[in-house]
């Protein structure tokens, strides 16, 4: 209840901050017989890893995952899944200078106001360190679909904007993303991104990103009427990410300007007799429920707010002073939230899979 | 967990289909105390009741809504209050005609491939007309925060956009809202909106639209970190009323182009020593808790998937087939959504409000 | 989180005063394509219903339910299930003498303390009333026992003692339990149980109850370790009932005095080469999970606290006052209790078989 | 919702198994600014640890707690508090004998049924080395109550019956409870239970035992109607500790042969004009809702199922043979549990604080 929980069969519980001994999660709900090696989950922990390029923060985690319980003799066994990971390059001392200062744009302020009380180092709690749990929750997500659903499904995202500069639809190609910096599918865009991200860091500022995350090969049937229909749960797990400031499905916002007999997705039958839709507009969800489309979804990251440039703001004693951020931060945050949201949506099927056992099969 | 609970202190679970007997919901952890008639709900229900104007849905419902426990002596007593509206104007026969087709862009197919068996009388559960006990409930959570915080907290919102035609901000009136069929607040839009909708609806079609909520006078502390974010709660919120298909928070994806020292509001004092924001791109959230600014969200929500204009489709049999949505339907579905994403953001309010108190006061 | 909902994915939320306008509930969780008429819950209704014989409240009410939502054309749709009971028989003037005094053994102070203001009429919320809608619910949790697992699943009770009498464990006849006012499985006791509770009757005292519940026919494998152990959550539904105030499963206290040799159930094989055990020590259920073989479990009931002796108490201004309690009670509460501590256990169990299909099946 | 979670705003997931690396458990939904080191929840660990007397277990732990966040300077902040304990003395060797053995009395056969693949060594999961949790939770539990209740808050328990050699009431001396090495309150009954457990341990059987918690000091109001009564959750809290078979709340099953005149407690003033209780026969809890009064709760545990004497049982192939269950084990694991029921006693009552603040205050 107090927001370190996500998910209601697949479930797991974070715990840890940025700059305190360890972070953690349990991860709950996994059904027994699943082969799972610490690996598994370090495969998707390296590929969201800090330190990766210039673009990212400098901190140098090597975020070494320990599974301390719920797995033996490599299979998962119905036990929660104790997951956790050392911090070991915190330097602390980064943080002295706004120890009493709260930065805007952070959640300093917020967190004063709430608990009176809080861990300043490299924003505690609210660090986006804490995405690492989400990653490594994500990773077992996937195991579980892929085990009791398909083999094949594919949960995968690109960044496709930085700043004002928009990838092409056209020339979106899968194959781009783990080649660039970037998680780019465009390849003409990776050098105006590096021009302008490079621009954005020496100057102390930084840089807004969309991401879209897509799951492809999920039956229909999964989700809930009314409340926790599947895309207001894919709208929370997503708008939960750090930096996070809007969250979309199919055509989104754009779809306000459609007509509804151009947005509603007709319906024909494949060559096997199978409901075969025509356009996908809708991202693959009607009435909160999936259609067997691919799964779609954006998530709009604001710019950094760690920057270098002094900004106005209050101390604690609600005196008025300036602040400049320093420590390792990211230029553009939304490019590490690209894995964070891949990993929000496994989760979220995950879960939504699980439901539709207990109800439904 | 099926999904039509909504909220976690202050919740209510909501039941019924669009074409039975009646609908309704119990709303529970409403405190103990709280003057409440049923004229404080029905003032919310009549707001967003159908036959209000041409542009929205000619079944027309008195929406008389019964308290049936709950209440004693004209105050809550802190157990259940259950809400009913009975079904008064239920024309079942204008819905056999897609008995047995999967409309385009309706919940008929997925609803079909997780149930096997469903009613399909306007929509059953999927109807819009299940949002009526949103608003009612959303009455109450308005009560709640009205009572134990502050008189004068606002909640309110307005339609900003219909189709490709938005609103300029800079006319933005308040008084207009209720003057217009639209819960439009820029009195320069009104006719044009006419003139567009009207077009749409003689020719079979419909149109998307854009709300957006405002909370006014909520104190720094809602919220949560990390998975339950009070923006998170929102987005959730937002994207389960019907027909959503995207959410924003504050600048929401216009912060993509912003630089870092734009975006990040800025803080000093106001004449009393408070904190005073200089800007609200953050539209009153950070890190997932309210700072006390206003709180502004969005929500795009798609064309009415109910048209005149025949859609190519399947059966329940799996043969192809065409459909044309009789029926009484609302060429824009998003301005009957206003009342109802007013009354989704007083819920998650009320609810964040009774876990704040429950934890940090 | 009010308390006044039950289960996790089977489950139900209850609401309604003794003598306000109506009870009910809101089942939800059920899975779709299950048949399901009003008859099949008023069946289990009729068994409860006051006004069975002069050991029981002479309450009539018809307790007619209506199944408002969530079940088409004759089948449950998987959408909330909405049950109602009018009440009919309610004479609020019986209560005006206790409306300003704390009852002793009832709920009044303890209400009053909590929640400032209470509906004081038969008990408001704290009546025995509520738990008609535990024995619905109980009716549909059946219902999906029988549908998913097995027809021939049985959940039966009976009252074992009254008073200081007890039934012979020997003497035991299923087939008597619905010959007789008591639900007695001991033909020679009923005679006995009569003359004391007139007596108990016309001094106006009370006596209390000591009910067993079996289930027969559930296989192994359903609970949750640890904290949701299966007789975890046995005790819990069957505690909640109205005057419990003891649970035991399987042998219970009387364990205490045997030796480990003697309690821990021998395993050998059926002819069919299945697990046989020796004994049922345990009650069927082993480390909080169903052993497949008979879940038993008991529930003592206070002497009921309406009595017709005076008694010392307070009023609500704090002064002191003798109080007797009129209107219609049961002398023996836990005879009513049966009936509810069938649908409790039935309803537990549903709950558990499918939170066991969701991660285990 | 797989079990391992306790509690609705004060709760703990808890996760290990008793011979893998570490247990541990997450604490939520604690109220910022609570002073707490790691000493004072090794306080209640050491008063439960095994090895404490020949009376208990012989395996050897320091069981020595690390909090791995949620506390900053001595106080916590509100976010999640990580407690783990690394296993030190596994000596999982003891355990291959009895690998592909399911005991009788233990979960072996019944994990085995519910997840097919099992960690056996020590019991995994459904050792009773997981209660080194509850403990430490509870230890947090009764920091929120002293904090924001009352410093005075007494939670306690004693050892009131082992076997059939039961405590005298009347001979009651809390100053007993720490001078022996079975938590009892009666001087006279030591040198019994000495001897009789001697006798139990040297012919390979084991005993079982009563323990009595009681709360002295919490207010009226706490708990909730129906479901969610006080006593339910402290049965149900109860009931889940290991080897625990029955329960009860004030008299409990006493109170059936008592008339409702003498059962229901009386109420007058005390000298303050406060209401007195002439009586506790229910235990401090109406109507689900604590009076203000001692809450009294009793726990029946089975005699240790793990004994030397040879038992007849199948193995994991469904093969006839039979099992003598070596290991280090508690001759009567009752003893062990009276810490464990205080806690969770503590437990479910920080939880109700938080939840009847959140509604009530």
């Amino acid at each position: 209840m107090s927001g370190n929980r996500f998910g209601t069969l697949f479930q797991y519980h974070s715990w840890g901050e940025s700059h305190g001994e360890a972070i953690g999660c349990v991860v709950d709900g996994v059904p027994p017989g699943i082969s799972l090696v610490a690996e598994d989950i370090q495969h998707y922990l390296d590929s969201r890893s800090p330190g990766r390029s210039r673009h990212t923060t400098q901190r140098r985690e090597s975020d070494h995952v320990e599974i301390l319980s719920g797995v033996f003799s490599g299979k998962t066994t119905g036990t929660p899944i104790s997951l956790m990971i050392r911090n070991e390059d915190a330097r602390s001392k980064d943080y002295d200078g706004i120890r009493d200062k709260f930065r805007p744009g952070h959640a300093d302020y917020t967190y004063h106001a709430k608990y009176g009380h809080r861990d300043y180092r490299g924003g505690g709690r609210a660090s986006a360190r804490e995405t690492a749990m989400r990653v490594a929750a994500g990773a077992i997500a996937r195991k579980i679909l892929e085990t009791q659903i398909d083999p094949h499904i594919l949960i995968r995202g690109a960044v496709i904007q930085i700043g004002n500069l928009a990838c092409s639809r056209e020339k979106w190609d899968w194959g781009e993303i783990l080649k660039n910096d970037f998680y780019c599918p465009d390849g003409t865009m990776i050098r105006k991104w590096e021009t302008f991200l490079d621009e954005k860091r020496t100057s102390g500022s930084s840089a807004g990103a969309i991401v879209e995350v897509q799951a492809t090969g999920i039956p229909a049937g999964l989700g809930a009427p009314v409340y926790d229909k599947l895309d207001a749960d894919i709208a929370k797990a997503l708008m939960s990410i750090n930096a996070a400031k809007g969250v979309e499905i199919g055509d989104g916002f754009d779809c306000v300007a459609l007509g509804g007999e151009e947005n509603a997705d007709e319906i024909t039958r494949d060559d096997n007799g199978k409901p075969l839709f025509l356009s996908n507009h809708a991202g693959g969800i009607l009435g909160g429920i999936s259609s067997g489309q691919d799964i779609i979804a954006r998530v709009a990251f604001k710019p950094t707010s760690s920057v270098l440039t002094p900004r106005q703001t209050l101390d604690t004693e609600g005196n008025e002073t300036t602040v400049v951020t320093k420590g390792r931060h990211d230029p553009c945050v939304g490019i590490r939230g690209m894995p964070v949201a891949e990993a929000m949506l496994a989760c979220v099927l995950a879960d939504h899979w699980l439901r539709h056992k207990a109800q439904c099969l």
